[in-house]
């Protein structure tokens, strides 16, 4: 697998995986390619036994290039195609991040449930409409936070702090860079009104992951920041943001993303995770641990007995998907809750908008 | 050495060592022993070839302990027989940090300069006096800044950094937990208006180091909390902290400090700073490699070209101290500048002062 470009990153499982549905018992269509991340998601879905039937993209080339990849699919030639078809009962899209709220809706008010890259929404009005779209029809809005639920080390550390190992959580440090490599990226990528800006558009999977190791129902944002300082031929562009959250239960959480990563790591950025508890600390070293392996999922626990190393790959698996998928069929909330996603979005989104500008591209 | 207790951890030097002045060239004393930094910073000053005289402390144990490490020294009975020495041209205080200022105003009105256990001051008064006080007398005011200035790994960090290999500097991080053991601890510890905060206390290592990794003059806390999670009965007791700075270069700066170093962890601390440049990374990871390493001082540094990781241990040593010495001497500021000491310390208060409570033991 690839690791160099965050684009094009989809991991698969290389050791558990648990098959949730009978081979045809869970079909989902995709609509929209314009990100890369579109394959993580159907790679997720395929490998827990959900069936792909259908893709439609208007780009006629992107459709070619996902078929050769998923040869079962059919490309059909409109958005309605699948929206009218009963057996599809989630659809999957990575369309432009300004059109996935829309086609959202459309989704929902078909019957159907949502899977949406991140960042699922971009403004406020987009989140309650998503709420209220979700509680009409009853459908469900899910977000692709990779950084959780694609990453082993994460979900293994999740099951570690679930088990009381950490005690109560304290506080939880994230570092997110990640490789810009302007010169592969689409126009729309460096327009916030397009993408969302870095604290929505990747500082989203942050905060979700905070509300998840935390343990915490509501959060607010206490502090933000955003920067363009090195990247002044796109002036609407931030290629820098931080911000602290405090959790309802007292956790606190500083995450910072950057388009920083240098060219010589080894993969699209040294994403780290510190958490902190009254029990014990954890570091996940997610996709490498640089000079020193450039595999990832290397979980550091240490606790009152001593310091303990555990190589996460193929142990935990990304149980996320099958959980999804059971949560569709019997409209439970397994894999995640529809207030904790919202909440992610409505966050990431008070952060952008909070966000102090600390430097323009001008300095 | 002993590296499972910050309070008593004073490195000696491995490797490179620079004597810097002839045998007896330059005289200094110590009065003031609560706090066993005293140690660290007399091996400094030792090592770098300044002649150690005389001790005060009204605790006559303390000063027989003192004098088991230094046989070389001579007990004095009074302070004032050390401020009227005038051979002696520097003193060395760990006394209490609610009477460091004072101790240090008394000091260098006797014409002679003054080196401060971090932290140097604890209110603004204090700073605002001791400003005042060296512009007056034209003496010295330092503070042993430990954890940059007795770290090989920050040392060599910062040669990295001055050498342009990370290009402009634009984010710092910081992680800061250090080992509580609180049956240890003396009463004072406890107590703010004795110990200073905990975002001044440990707070003021991590705005120092950040003010010199980014080449600060000037700088701005934007966000600052503390908390007491879990010392209920210590209530003035905050056993967490953190803060976010902005300079005046547009570099930013997270800081944590906290007292929840697991039992299991072989070093008082898991200390760490990320450094991010438009050219390159550095991570520090200064006294412990978790689960890999119980040495220190390991720099992981990541650029165009690759991955690199240094052992800095022996390498660059503590230059500080031969400095600090010579600027005694040549009344330079080769070691460190006034301004930027003091402004560590006004930052320091300032992050205290604006702190958010979010825990007060009684969660």
């Amino acid at each position: 697998m690839q690791k160099m470009d965050g684009m094009n990153y989809a991991p698969v499982s290389t050791g558990k995986v648990d098959i949730v549905v009978k081979k045809g018992a869970f079909k989902f269509a995709v609509i929209g390619l314009d990100h890369g991340h579109v394959f993580a998601m159907t790679n997720g879905l395929l490998e827990a036994g959900a069936t792909l039937t259908s893709v439609y993209d208007s780009n006629d080339s992107k459709v070619a290039d996902f078929l050769v990849r998923y040869p079962q699919a059919k490309g059909v030639d409109s958005i309605e195609t699948i929206l009218q078809d009963k057996e599809v009962k989630l659809v999957v899209s990575a369309i432009l991040p300004s059109l996935r709220c829309d086609l959202g809706l459309r989704v929902m008010e078909a019957g159907k449930d949502f899977f949406a890259d991140k960042p699922g929404m971009l403004i406020k009005d987009e989140v309650q409409r998503v709420r209220q779209a979700c509680n009409r029809t009853g459908q469900k809005y899910f977000i692709y936070f990779g950084e959780r639920i694609h990453v082993e080390g994460a979900v293994y550390t999740e099951k570690l702090i679930q088990s009381g190992a950490l005690g109560r959580i304290l506080s939880v440090v994230i570092l997110a860079p990640h490789r810009l490599n302007a010169p592969s990226r689409p126009s729309w990528f460096f327009n916030p009104k397009q993408n969302g800006s870095i604290l929505v558009d990747i500082g989203s999977h942050q905060i979700e992951q905070f509300l998840s190791f935390a343990g915490a129902k509501s959060a607010t944002v206490v502090h933000s920041c955003k920067a363009n300082y090195n990247n002044s031929e796109n002036p609407l562009f931030f290629d820098y943001g931080d911000a602290n959250l405090v959790a309802d239960n007292g956790a606190t959480c500083y995450f910072r993303v950057d388009w920083f990563t240098p060219d010589g790591l080894k993969a699209w950025g040294d994403g780290r995770v510190f958490v902190i508890g009254t029990e014990g600390t954890v570091e996940i070293r997610k996709y490498i641990d640089v000079a020193q392996s450039s595999e990832g999922d290397h979980v550091y626990f240490v606790d009152k007995e001593g310091e303990h190393k555990i190589e996460a790959t193929g142990k935990v698996g990304f149980e996320f998907f099958g959980k999804m998928i059971l949560d569709c069929m019997n409209r439970t909330e397994l894999a995640i809750c529809q207030d904790h996603t919202l909440l992610a979005m409505d966050l990431a989104i008070d952060a952008d908008r909070m966000a102090e500008v600390i430097a323009t591209g001008t300095y």
